[in-house]
């Protein structure tokens, strides 16, 4: 038999269906997702709690002539299900689905950025763009309590709220967690608003005492008018956001679709811009996802290799415990990532060293300059893909009062799945430009813990230690050492070496690779591992004098990356090198496995061999003769 | 006679003072800060407006044991003169004090950051530590209205309140006005708090009809018990701030000393974080200052000669005018600098397609995305410095969606006398990561107004158009082009060109200069304008290969910047030729004048020549052959 399910197409399907349907077709959702997103892995505890929700959105609003925005997307499967868009069979791989809005997917789609918070800029821009073009249509903007504590909801905010005669609708999709619960002075507000009495009981009765009490019913009402606020706000906790602008409309149940369906028919007529605050519960539906600590927030693919005990993350979780018992001053900042950046453990361990500040990347990392300039060593632990969002306040707040904070970053380079915005290809380059900043891409776990120690004794300076997702494979061992460089590869003292290969990181193995094929191809060839990529170590000119080609090998952007530094840093030494350098293109890159985006961008050890074997052959055939440095 | 002001050395001298000799005292200041700052330039309305708050602030707490931390830092005039630091003579210039505190300067100063709206995130920071290290002293932290509607303070906000116990005083200067008036839901809710009703006599009546009417009393009573909150609450439209569980003290009289030491002292004594909002006038006590527009918010020095009709920023107004005119789909967003980034010509004629969003510069970027994703073409005015706010919404909001935003970046590259964060250095290099954008660096006032038309001429990828503070300088004709790019110096035809200098930008007067210099000097010097820095002309390698020695010249920093980009873009093109690349050093530049911080800097021209032939005769001795491309 035909599932319900199976007969939406686009969302104008919904209409018709009874309540029955409805709650057959809720059902049918969620175990399309448990069993869709289980096997290819992905975001699932999200995408539970906003079944119901998605349904009434697509139901009361007309997608796409109304634009509906998801922040972050991560619980936009139930929108793809109801946009035509239901085989989950290849999600998150090649050529399927992505695990995200995609504009190249469906029209429905309008913001792929999987940053959070950014939903009510969107939604700003587009209300504005639609009432000066004049065309029709609302603009709903989908977020979650989570993103709520991110800066650009404020600023957005008090945007909305200046336009008071634009209709625009914020559908507050409140299930209490980010990853896990949210935290902060927001949260707590809207705990309360939640729990309140049952106000509108009260705000009835009330009314009518008021009534019959004239005269303080005046006054109230009167202080209440000078404030722009209506009798109700007195007496309920909704002021917050009434006081900024905005009518406010629930708390309404995120599980009942009728209850839904009406306040966002009640959003949709009002005059100007509104809040629905919908409570939903992470995981409905799927008792497991409820009851686990992070509401199945994103699972594993279910035939996923488990991370094993090489894991960066683990590295870094390990050594975080053991730096935090022996130096009281350590204090760790995460901005709602508590357990997937690995400072679980030294959480508990170390309580009231430990700051989870919400999604805030900005405060995360500006609170610690703070902590620093007061005597204390932060280690903020972010995804790559997140430390551009504080960009300005590591350069600004950080590096110019030269504070002594340790960055983690792990997730960087190229992370795969997850699509575009999740790679942490830009750190390489994009930090180059920090003054003082020192940078550590470790080869191997035991680098990583190495390194991460070296890091924690700079007090005057912001250094950063970024590594890969995953698993940190087998440890590389150094056969030399140079200036404070590793040597992974020195060809036969007796041959004359030809290549220099400076492998940045993670990539180290596959450098290896390309030097032992070089080798046995009749060009001898040097690894060096510089460990500090920024700054370069001061005998990296003199040791790339004694070869002919300098290549460069990193898993970040490529303009502007550490094969720029290194030819900068040549030609500063007078050492006139042909410098190559491979990297990620600039350009954004599609969710595929990590693997298959390397390959993509030419970061394989048979593609670069091939590419330094033409290199060398240009060369020859140029006759190119490059002199020694004086 | 000794002034009052004279015998104050540190905030400690202040504790003596009689009222009457505070009111000399204030008078003193206010004499003192206008004489100092319209002679050498500066901010002044913000400081006349917090004359009796600073000194309120320095008799109450004891800094710098307590922390005072000034968000901006231009309102800092006055604490600089309550901290020994009275000698104006030399403010802003090269060995004299800066504009803004500097921890250099006195250890009364913690953050020089210039950029908005940071102060609470180092507040909470700060707070933390001294709990953490168990050290003495309050925290405070001062900010304008303005900096208010800055993203980073809803992120400190929502942190700060989820401290309850932990004390922090937050100043609130609310003048009703960054440059000009403040703008948005949050404004509007300020000036509601501070027109409201006397409350404080209407709740005392309240309290005690409430008492008398014992039924609703206890009603109202339990809602706003359950809610959290007092009765005052319920009747005053404070309410915001405390809804996020900040306890609300005033609105405060900014210019009533005696005031304002009640309520510092009382907030002083309170166990928890607490906000105290004070009412200032910007300009107060300088009648002149007080009826303009801007409010003297920043005053030339009176010897500084007028902008002239090549001053970059009205080169951009004017052309920002016509193209209204001419496409209605154009839009324009400034950060709360309308007049200052030249779009207020713009404002002034097209209303409905002008938009300030207050200091947040990330909004002004992410709702530009959606503004140009329903159809529109919007110009993002913002100076240089502060582009790396939004540098996350820049790359994942504008550039992974393809957005055709145009953004003219003002007082890009060396600004001088604001000091360290005011320079715009780091775009040309940090940029360069940014899949699909495209960057002009105009070098003279027509170059700046054809480079923006083709700016929004694009419709499927942002452009930046930067360009430096102040005078553009005599038009620079181009003598010949070679693909998109414009040749300023070719050599004789029969002699054997030697030196090719790419310049960017406002360099090109330099680097004419120097190519003058070479070429009498013996070596014969092409100069070629690339116009467009990213991406670079297909043609420049073709041209590099005909030279010797490629020189590049940008006054940003140079690590990864434009020389960086060309170097790899003629290795890419296997024209290995050395490149030696000018600009500044990554690190943060002191104030002085621009001329002395590009002197200091090494980007004269006399300086640069000195370099080139430097490693001329580097490339004679070592015999350096460096073979032409295949």
């Amino acid at each position: 038999m035909a599932t319900v399910l199976s007969t939406i197409r686009e969302p104008r399907d919904l209409d018709g269906l009874s309540p029955a349907q409805l709650e057959t077709l809720a059902a049918e959702i969620r175990e399309h997702l448990i069993v869709g997103v289980s096997a290819a892995g992905g975001h699932l505890g999200s995408n539970l709690g906003v079944v119901e929700l998605t349904i009434a959105l697509h139901r009361v609003f007309e997608s796409p002539r109304d634009r509906i925005v998801f922040d972050v997307g991560h619980q936009a499967y139930v929108h793809k299900l109801l946009t035509g868009r239901q085989d989950f069979s290849m999600l998150r791989r090649k050529g399927g689905l992505s695990g995200y809005p995609a504009r190249a997917e469906s029209p429905h789609d309008i913001v792929e950025n999987q940053h959070a918070s950014t939903a009510l800029c969107w939604a700003d821009g587009l209300a504005n763009a639609r009432d000066l073009t004049g065309v029709d249509g609302h603009v709903v903007a989908v977020i979650g309590d989570g993103g709520l504590t991110g800066g650009m909801v404020w600023e957005a905010l008090n945007n909305i709220a200046a336009a008071k005669d634009r209709p625009l609708v914020i559908v507050v999709n409140d299930n209490g967690r980010s990853y896990q619960p949210t935290i902060g002075g927001l949260a707590d507000y809207l705990a309360r608003v939640r729990t309140a009495p049952d106000y509108e009981k009260v705000l009835q009765w009330g009314r009518s005492v008021l009534e019959n009490t004239p005269l303080f019913g005046r006054q109230v009402m009167a202080v209440a008018h000078g404030a722009k606020k209506g009798l109700k706000d007195v007496l309920v906790p909704q002021g917050m956001f009434e006081d900024l602008g905005l009518k406010y409309i629930g708390p309404i149940d995120g599980h009942n679709e009728a209850d839904l369906e009406a306040a966002f028919e009640r959003a949709k007529g009002f005059p100007g811009p509104v809040i629905v605050h919908c409570i939903t519960e992470k995981g409905h539906g799927y008792p497991e996802a409820e009851q686990s600590d992070e509401r199945y927030h994103q699972v594993k693919a279910t035939n996923a290799a488990p991370p094993g005990a090489g894991n960066w993350t683990n590295a870094f979780a390990g050594e975080m415990v053991a730096l935090g018992a022996e130096r009281p001053d350590i204090v760790a900042i995460t901005a709602a990532m508590r357990r997937s950046t690995g400072l679980e453990p030294f959480a508990e361990l170390f309580p009231d060293r430990f700051f989870d500040v919400g999604i805030a990347e900005q405060h995360a990392v500006a609170s610690a300059a703070g902590l620093a300039t007061a005597g204390l060593h932060p280690v903020v632990a972010v995804y790559g893909t997140f430390l551009t969002r504080a960009f300005d306040q590591l350069l600004m707040d950080v590096a110019l009062h030269r504070c002594g904070v340790t960055f983690a970053l792990d997730r960087s380079g190229v992370t795969g799945e997850d699509g575009a915005s999740h790679n942490g290809v830009w750190d390489l380059a994009v930090l180059q430009v920090v003054p003082g900043l020192r940078m550590a891409a470790p080869r191997d776990a035991a680098q990583l813990r190495a390194q991460l120690r070296e890091a924690v004794a700079v007090s005057d300076a912001p250094t950063v230690v970024r590594y890969p997702k995953g698993d940190a494979g087998a440890p590389i061992p150094a056969v030399d050492r140079v200036g404070d460089m590793d040597l992974l590869r020195r060809p036969d003292p007796a041959e004359q070496a030809e290549v220099l290969i400076v492998s940045v990181g993670g990539m180290a193995e596959v450098c290896c690779a390309v030097a032992d094929q070089l080798t046995a191809g009749g060009h001898p060839t040097t690894v060096v591992d510089p460990r500090w990529v920024k700054p370069l170590d001061p005998a990296l000119p003199g040791l790339a004098a004694g070869h002919r080609l300098v290549v460069t090998v990193e898993d970040g952007v490529r303009a502007g990356g550490v094969g720029a530094a290194v030819g900068q840093a040549l030609a500063d030494a007078n050492v006139w090198r042909p410098v190559r350098s491979f990297g990620t293109p600039v350009a954004f890159l599609d969710h595929a496995s990590r693997g298959q985006v390397l390959q993509h961008c030419g970061l394989t050890a048979r593609d670069i061999t091939d590419q330094v074997e033409a290199t060398l052959t240009t060369l020859d055939r140029t006759d190119a003769t490059v002199a020694m440095s004086g």
